[in-house]
């Protein structure tokens, strides 16, 4: 299957192309009523796949769809459906239906559903399920959004010192299907406090006599209920972990993460970065899913924000009217100096937020990145600003003029580099996201500044 | 261990002082020449934390801090340093010593420091390593970088059809110490094509009579050695893998790629997004250890590109002259004008950009992406367009000049909304990265345009 590859006339990859074949098969053979037809067709392809093609499908067939499935599969795709599908689908199913499925999603996946829904429904959902996954599901929503404790899963394995390898091999066999991994596993006391680690590997290489309580790793790198998703994210990147434990607050396992989640979680929390460098502020749902008033809502406030602040460089090309009516041609250089600025300042800004979300920025004191951003923009700013006296020149004749054009842009790109290093800095100290020195921001201060630095120094040297 | 909370006083994590405390007690002890003190504060300390560790130390002290180290460990923690301290270690080693720990790395982890060194140093090394360690090396350096090829593993398990369960176990034990992993296994035929995947919590779960061929999943999702490395960090998050089976041009299975792996490929290509979106040039190296005049190549490309679309806008404004002479206050909107423009289009441009990064557009079409964000910036123009009115009213009194401003923003703000989510798709159509249609890239064009309209409406209403 993975080797077909049909000549592509798009930019589409093999795999996507095989995904939007499959989506369109499906859709003729439930418009011909050929169950059968669909349901082979479905076999080869993986849960992700379904999910994908069943959302491409009309609302009305996408049920139908869902049916052909075989009850494994079908809680598979389910959990990987968007959460629109899957409530739509929700209000198609039988009452037995709705039981089994939610009862046997893994209570994360579960619970990210529960937060799309409304109360009462959640309500209603949770009076159906089984006893252990209303408690499993319970204790997850107990969490903050966000944490440690709203994203695990209580499906873990846990293991007993006094237990041989033999005896723990049997356990495992007989619970494998129903945890979330078998591959990381977990030591703990009588009061279920978490003392060691064991990798399934350890376990298949060690001899059947052994004692858990002698091979597992007893320092255990763990997370509290209370840690934040990306925080989780990042050490298990870190250490290269399949999964973390999850501790309460007296050090009891309440439950694990697993690395698959963790992908996920990286790149909700690299959009929130890209989308907050952009000036677009952080919703609750999907961008392309708001509605026009959300979307606005969204990105008002930084466009306000960039406006008010705006007006000041309005107001000190106000105050310079005289200079500018006696010398109307450093009008016609003020978008290259305000805007060179701008971009050497988010070309810098933009470089140490990464640093600082990716911690690559550790080892290096903020003093010496300041400084080293400002003399990239020193040596920008030199390169550029010979440009703009040649240029300056060509347009109007006057040399003077062209050198005070100049000596703006290069002072200008230092500052605006030197601010855009060191405000990142700034707000990450003060507890903010340093992303919120966004392109709008860095352009809008360089405006300020730029205006102020042009018309000082055409007063200077052009004298006033 | 992890329970460990000191009371914060910076904005570190718990695990983050952690780690320092490690750093500077190590310093301190292997001042003191303490060798025993300094194993033993690393016993229980991750091969991550302790590379950073090691990161920290003068240089003159990390070899020393690195031959504290178990033989198993030195090659664990070799693996996570930085290729900056690889090579000054290499340096530091005996003949022996380097020959033990290149030829003990895993093969991927190798290939990455060897990027990193001299092609004479490599040559040298290579001739070192032993001929099956040589041959994983030589395999993985023979395709090109960022590819499958180059970033798989030669260490895998593969399984024949034919063997048993109790077989394969036998198999497994024997071996799980020189794999990269063993819950991904894969089956191959005569010919080492792949036909099939086992987990290894299939394995656990089946009675150990039953034969491979019949248990295995014969719809094996795999890349070729070609694929890029992107691709494959997408669809292990797609699916959910823990690992993913490369194959050649004649689906024989050469390799795997491991979850681990692919966290760091998302960063790597993440920090890529991010700085081309802040119009940084992608280069070699990272970029706070780049030489300022690297930086500086990296930076100028797209300065120079903006600089000189952004003359067009001084030749517009040159033209107009007369008009400005007459009309001196509309100077002091042109900053207004031109930035929210820029910013208004960024924001459509990032949001239209991660969602093409991320595929999560592929239901949208492009003209309905266009004209939902030509309507959000129709909105959000008439909201800054309205504020524009009143301020300009406020500062010069002239009501139809006004009117001129606000019709402007609320123009250049549908235009440069329907600009920044359009060029994306176009670039992406034409087979380049949709996010060179940077901020400062989008600033420029709102810039350009928002003078043209300003002062057509200016000489179309103030009748000139």
């Amino acid at each position: 299957m993975t080797q077909a590859r049909p000549p592509s006339t798009s930019n589409l990859n093999p795999r996507q192309e095989l995904r939007q074949l499959v989506c369109s098969e499906l859709k003729i053979l439930l418009e011909q009523e050929n169950w059968s037809g669909a349901k082979v067709i479905l076999l080869p392809v993986q849960p992700a796949d379904i999910a994908e093609a069943i959302e491409g499908l009309p609302e009305a067939m996408q049920a139908l769809a869902f049916r052909l499935l075989a009850k494994d599969e079908a809680i598979a795709v389910y959990e990987e459906l968007d959460p629109n599908v899957q409530q739509v689908l929700l209000q198609d199913f039988s009452r037995e239906d709705v039981r089994t499925i939610i009862d046997q999603m893994s209570p994360d996946e579960r619970v990210k559903l529960f937060e799309e829904l409304p109360a009462k429904v959640v309500r209603k959902l949770l009076a159906q399920l089984s006893a252990s996954e209303r408690e499993a599901t319970a204790l997850l929503l107990g969490y903050q959004p966000e944490t440690a404790g709203r994203i695990m899963t209580p499906e873990y394995l846990s293991l007993k010192e006094r237990w041989t390898v033999a005896q723990t091999f049997q356990k495992i066999r007989r619970l494998a299907l129903t945890k979330e991994t078998i591959y990381s596993l977990y030591v703990t006391d009588n009061q279920h406090c978490l003392t060691g680690f064991l990798s399934l590997r350890d376990l298949v290489i060690a001899q059947p006599e052994q004692i858990i309580g002698e091979i597992a790793e007893p320092h255990v790198v763990s997370v509290h209920t209370d840690t934040s998703q990306e925080e989780v994210a990042r050490l298990l990147q870190r250490y290269d972990f399949l999964a973390l434990p999850v501790v309460d607050a007296e050090n009891r396992l309440v439950g694990i993460i697993t690395v698959d989640d963790v992908i996920d979680i990286l790149e909700a929390e690299t959009t929130k970065d890209i989308h907050t460098l952009g000036g677009v502020q952080v919703g609750d749902s999907h961008y392309f899913q708001s509605t026009i008033l959300s979307i606005v809502r969204r990105r008002a406030f930084w466009l306000i924000t960039v406006f008010l602040i705006t007006t000041l460089a309005s107001l000190i090309i106000k105050a310079q009217e005289q200079l500018l009516r006696q010398m109307i041609v450093l009008v016609a250089f003020m978008p290259l100096l305000i805007d060179t600025g701008g971009d050497v300042g988010c070309q810098s800004s933009t470089v140490v937020i990464r640093g600082l979300n990716t911690q690559s920025l550790r080892q290096y004191g903020v003093l010496g990145i300041v400084k080293r951003e400002a003399m990239a923009g020193a040596l920008l700013g030199l390169i550029l600003g010979l440009g703009a006296v040649a240029w300056a020149y060509l347009l109007q004749g006057n040399l003077l003029v062209a050198v005070v054009v100049g000596i703006s842009l290069l002072l200008i790109s230092i500052l605006a580099s030197a601010i855009g290093a060191a405000l990142p800095f700034l707000f990450s100290w003060l507890g903010l996201d340093p992303a919120l020195m966004s392109a709008p921001v860095m352009t809008t201060i360089a405006d300020v500044f730029g205006v102020l630095i042009y018309f000082y120094l055409a007063q200077l040297i052009l004298r006033f």
